[in-house]
C-alpha cells in the first residue's frame, strides 16, 4: 500500500506514534498529484514547495492537533494567504488574498498542511465549468461546484478537503466520486473570508475518505458536543426513511440500490420508520431557488460595476432579477422553508437519523454539466446537517452515495450515527484498484 | 455654512453641476477632523493625503454614479484594501488586507472616497471599547459598537458612512448621534469581507445625515425595487405603534417624547393603529441573545487557537459556551424567531410602516458602555429592514431616535416612508449649532 493510500486519520497515527513523517505523506500526496493531475485536473493552484516547507515545519514541531501535519485542499473559493484565490473567474486570474479564510485559518493553526486550491464552478455558481474529470471515469463529471475537492480526495491526491455547499456543491460531489461528504448546520463553521452567493445557504463542506476523517475535520472546527452524544451500535438504530419530493426523478438503479440498501438494513435487524413527507413540502426546491437567486442579485455586483466585460451571463441574469422576484415571494419562500424545518425536525423525533439519496443517480457524462442537486437543495434550504457515505454503487461500478440527515445543531450526533453505521453502510472502494 | 455641513446629496447635487469639486469638499470633511478629532476620537485609522488623491482622481474623470467624489467613513472590521484593518483587537494592530469587503467594492467602484476606517467595539462584539464620544455630550458614549460611523457622520467630519448591525450596533449609535441610521434586511448587502460575529443577525449598517442620503446608499447597493414602490404623502399614511417586550425600561423622557410625537402625527392626520404585540413574543430579546452567542462559540476559534493571550475573556467565554447553549435551546430560539417573523409580517398588513424606539432613551454617560439594544435586539432577530430617524429629542437637548420598521425586503418602501414623514419627524439639529 502506497503512503498516498491512507486516511487522514491513519496517517496521523503514524505521525503521533512516530513512524510517518508529515514530510513523506506530503511527498506521497504530490507524488499521487504529479501522477494523476494530468488526468483528473482537479487543482487550481498547487504548491509542492511551500506544502513541503510546511510539512517539515510539522515535523520539527510538536504536534498542536490530531490534524498535526496532514495535508488539506481548499476549494478556490475560499481565501488563502498564501496561495492564489481566483474564483474561476478571469476576473480574480493570479489574484493573490492576504489572509486566510476563517475556515482555513483554523486548520492552519491546528498545524493542517496547505497542499493547494482545488477547481470550481465559477463563484460556486455559474459560468465557467472546470476541467476536473471524475476519478471512476474521466468521461463523467466528478459533480460540483466542489469539483476539485470532490475528485482529488477520491483519487488519492490529498485525504481532506473543504468545498462549499449553497445548492448541493458539496454532498453532490462527494457522492458521485464515492467519499464521505458532510454539510454541516448552516453557520456553524463561519463563512468569512469565502466569496459568498446566497447567504441564507452558503454552507461550509467537508470532504475525506472516513468518517474518521470526517470527526476530524468536525473537532478540528469545535462542533463537537460536550458531553459527547450516545448513540447505539447499528443494532439498536432507529432510522427514518425519507422518500423527498422528485423522488422519482431518481435513476431506476438509484431506487433499486436504495430499497437493497434498505433490504440489507433491514436484515441486519436495523429499525426502519418511513417518514411522510408532507404535500406541503412538494415545492421546497422552488423556494430554494427563489432563495439561491435572490443572493446571485447582489453577490456579483461588485463585479458587474467593475469588470462587467468579464462577468459571465450567467451572473448578469442573477443580477437583473431574471426570476421577476418580489419581496412577497421571498418572503413567502422563506417562511415556507421556515415552516418545512420545523416540521421536518418533528417529523424525526423518534428517529436517530434520516436516509435518502444523495443525488439522482451516477455521475453525468461530460463536463459540461455538474448533475443535478435535485436531492441536496431541501437540505441546503433547511440548513440540517447531512452527510453522504459511499454506499450506494451502480451495477458499473459508479458511486452514488447515501445520504444522512438530522436536525440543526446535530451535526455531532449525525457524524456518529454514520460511524455506527459504517460496518453496514461504508461500502467505500477505491478508483485505483 | 461650511462645505463639511453639506449632506452627502447636496454636495454630490453641487458637484454634478460643476460648483463643487470633490477634492474641495473631501478637504472640507477633513480640516472638520482635524478641528475635532482629538475630542471626539471617532476614527480608527485615517489617511488624508489617499483620500485627496482619490477625490482629485474622481474630479478628473466622468461623474460614475451619484455617490462619485463623495466621502465616506467605514466601522473598522470591514476590509479595505488600502487603509487598514484591525477591529480595534490587539491581535490585528497593523494589519492590513489587500481586498476591499463588498460592501466597500461597490462604493469604490461607484466613485466614492474612502475617508477612513471608524472606531468600533473590539471585533463588533465585546472586549475593548473604543475612545469615541458623543459629539452632543463628550462625557457620553456615542453607542456602539459602530461608534465611530455614528459620531463621525453626526459631528460634520463625513456624510456616509457604514456600520455593521449584530444587536444594536447601527440603530442605536445612530440614534443617540442624532443621524440616520438603516439596517436593511438581513443579507440584502453581502458581508463577505466583513469579520463576522453571529452569521444569523449579522448586518451592514449605514450611517447618513438625511433620508436623501440613505437612498443614495440603497441605490449604491441597488436595493431600490423596480418599479418603485408607491408611497402616499404623510397625510395618508397608516402607521402601526409597536410597543415592544420591555417597553417600560425605556426611559421616562423617552416615553413622553414618543407619546408627544404620536400626537403631533396624529394632530397631523396620519392614521395610527396600535398593533398588539402577543404575549408569546416577550422572549424574543432573549433568544436573540441565544443566537448571538452562539455565533461567538465559532467566530473567535482562529484569534483562540492562534492568540490566545491577546484575546480578551468577553471572547473566551463566548467560546466555552458559557450559556450553556444546546442543540434543542438553538432549535427553540431559532423557531421562536421565526413564528415571530411571520407573526410580526402579518400583523402589519394594513398599515406603511411600524414605528417605535430606537434606544430606551439618551446616551449614557461615560465610554466603557454603549448603552443597551433592547429595543434593537428584536428586530435585528426579525431580519427586517429598520430606520432610525432623529425625532426624539431629550429635554436637554439630546437625540434619542425613532426607529421605523418594515418587512423583510421592504427596504425601500421603509425608506420611501421615511422620505414621506420627514417633513412631519425629521427633526435634526446639529451638535455644532
Amino acid at each position: 500500500m502506497d503512503l498516498w493510500q491512507l486516511t487522514a486519520s491513519e496517517a496521523g497515527a503514524r505521525m503521533a506514534d512516530g513512524t510517518l513523517s508529515s514530510e513523506a505523506y506530503t511527498r506521497a500526496c504530490l507524488a499521487r498529484i504529479l501522477e494523476r493531475e494530468p488526468a483528473v485536473k482537479a487543482w487550481a493552484h498547487l504548491d509542492a514547495e511551500g506544502a513541503l516547507s510546511q510539512a517539515r515545519a510539522c515535523d520539527r514541531e510538536p504536534r498542536r492537533s490530531p490534524l498535526h501535519g496532514l495535508p488539506v485542499g481548499l476549494k478556490d473559493v475560499i481565501r488563502t494567504k498564501d496561495l492564489p484565490t481566483t474564483f474561476n473567474s478571469p476576473i480574480y486570474a493570479g489574484h493573490h488574498a492576504n489572509e486566510d479564510a476563517h475556515s482555513v485559518a483554523v486548520l492552519r493553526a491546528l498545524g493542517a498542511v496547505v497542499l493547494g486550491k482545488t477547481q470550481t464552478l465559477e463563484f460556486a455558481c455559474g459560468g465557467q465549468f472546470p476541467q476536473t474529470c471524475n476519478p471512476w471515469d474521466l468521461s463523467r463529471t466528478p459533480g460540483g461546484s466542489s469539483s476539485g475537492s470532490g475528485a482529488a480526495v477520491a483519487d488519492g491526491m490529498v485525504p481532506l478537503a473543504l468545498g462549499t455547499q449553497t445548492g448541493g456543491s458539496t454532498i453532490r460531489p462527494a457522492a458521485f466520486c464515492g467519499v464521505y461528504g458532510m454539510k454541516p448546520t448552516w453557520g456553524r463553521i463561519p463563512f468569512d473570508g469565502i466569496k459568498s452567493f446566497a447567504p441564507h445557504l452558503d454552507t461550509v463542506g467537508l470532504f475525506a475518505r472516513s468518517v474518521d476523517d470526517l470527526r476530524l475535520l468536525l473537532h478540528a472546527y469545535a462542533l463537537h458536543d460536550l458531553p459527547a452524544p450516545v448513540v447505539p451500535g447499528w443494532r439498536e438504530l432507529r432510522l427514518g426513511i425519507c422518500r423527498t419530493p422528485h423522488w422519482d426523478e431518481a435513476e431506476p438503479q438509484a431506487h433499486s440500490a436504495f430499497e437493497a440498501t434498505l433490504g440489507r438494513l433491514r436484515g441486519a435487524g436495523v429499525s426502519l420508520i418511513e417518514l411522510p413527507w408532507a404535500p406541503e413540502f412538494a415545492d421546497i426546491n422552488r423556494w430554494q431557488d427563489d432563495i439561491m437567486q435572490d443572493g446571485g442579485r447582489s453577490a456579483f455586483w461588485p463585479e458587474m460595476l467593475l469588470e462587467p466585460d468579464r462577468l459571465h451571463a450567467d451572473f448578469k441574469a442573477k443580477l437583473q432579477n431574471h426570476l421577476g422576484l418580489t419581496p412577497e415571494r421571498m418572503r413567502s419562500s422563506l417562511d415556507s422553508v421556515a415552516r418545512c424545518r420545523m416540521a421536518f425536525e418533528q417529523s424525526m423525533t423518534d428517529v436517530d437519523a434520516v436516509l435518502g439519496l444523495s443525488a439522482p443517480g451516477v455521475a453525468p457524462l461530460g463536463l459540461q454539466t455538474q448533475g443535478m442537486a435535485t436531492f441536496n437543495r431541501l437540505w441546503t434550504a433547511l440548513q440540517v446537517p447531512c452527510i453522504t457515505m459511499p454506499a450506494l454503487w451502480s451495477v458499473e461500478g459508479l458511486p452514488m452515495g447515501l445520504q444522512l440527515t438530522h436536525r440543526r445543531y446535530e451535526d455531532h450526533r449525525l457524524l456518529e450515527v454514520a460511524a455506527s453505521l459504517a460496518p453496514l453502510l461504508d461500502l467505500r472502494k477505491n478508483p485505483w484498484n
